[in-house]
């Protein structure tokens, strides 16, 4: 029962569904799973890639065309019991074109703006804003030009790599 | 194979038993196990939540009420090699009621007091002590009041959130 | 088929082929998988110890005797898209008898030298010399003596503890 009780779009892809923990989502259309995945009753837009090993729990919603890195751990409890269940926390939520590096952990209800970028290994403790950069703990954050961060349609170098398989 | 040679107590639940990876532990009752876990010849005590991902090694001790964060590693080797055995490190103990955040690195040889939190990706070099939290790789650290302190029934916030399912 | 494409040299062990995920990737002799572990179409040299939940993608090329700690990451790319192939990256060198700590992320394009040891939890954003120690995020770095690092015989205490099974 690896992948259960989910809502997929057209053209999304789980790579190792045997390998794969993914259970009451709600995601888009052309997104991409690695291995190792553990995916709860989140939300997640269109032409999102989820690399291997990915952490997303419920209280979390990605936007369109979100990079989540390699072990990258979301929380959605700050101070997380042994038991008890889960208080439902505000959301975290991640929004276009976002890119979170391998291995970054976001804590609960935060939002991260379009085309911010979180440096490989971050620990995320506040909202990032829209173009900007965080790096390890959030002592070097630096904006993008206003341009680039001003529309989620042209914000990044690599936006121009994305080739989505229809239109 | 993915569930062998444990001693498991009443009323533990494996979540993921084919996603997971558990050989030769002994663990007490009540406990929950996320997808993904690695868990060595260690020690679990009772009403222990063990989140997805999670890797305990031989070595390690957790008492009862521990959480265990998405992610967490707990190391038991100092200096790794790429051959040979390992040396048998003092063991790691994990006391009563600690909570450990996701994607934390616990050092070898270490004691986590009595309802100490370890905040999420954080880097454990030192003990820690009854009621302390340690936040990133120590610089942050600061000690609850003695009385919230002073015993593990009434030492923390969530505490009080714990339902166990019997009695 | 969570082990395919491979080219694995003799006495090579993986602990877990089916809740591992290994394709395309060129491995040595005697070397050690743990579970849960994640390798691309990346080259891995003889007698390495690759444990539980590594990632290791393409471009990466680990040499000989390396550990490779639970939990750590390789990344292949500085600023990965949401969408679009990856670029082809100058390939991540570990050098022989180099031990990288558990959960370790290490950026893409480096060289990781001969008996370095890359603390556990570490950041690695530049290039670390043959016998130098790297702790979190490079704030701390020292260099063995020169004599220990001089040759990769007799560079690291632990390479005493090394008993290949064979020749």
């Amino acid at each position: 029962m690896p992948v259960e009780g989910c809502q997929i779009g057209e053209g999304t892809v789980i790579h190792h569904p045997e390998l794969s923990n993914i259970y009451n989502a709600k995601i888009g259309k052309e997104c991409r799973f690695g291995a190792f995945v553990d995916i709860g009753p989140c939300e997640i837009g269109d032409w999102c890639n989820i690399q291997a090993r990915a952490f997303i729990p419920q209280g979390v919603i990605l936007r369109n065309r979100v990079f989540v890195g390699p072990g990258v751990i979301f929380c959605n409890d700050k101070y997380p019991p042994s038991g008890g269940g889960w208080k439902g926390y505000p959301p975290t939520e991640v929004k276009n074109n976002a890119s979170i590096g391998a291995g970054a952990i976001i804590l609960p209800g935060l939002t991260i703006g379009i085309c911010a970028r979180i440096g490989a290994g971050s620990i995320v403790t506040k909202d990032v804003g829209d173009g900007e950069e965080w790096i390890l703990n959030g002592l070097s954050r630096k904006s993008s030009s206003t341009e680039s961060s001003s529309t989620d349609l042209k914000c990044q170098p690599w936006r121009k790599r994305w080739r989505p398989t229809s239109a």
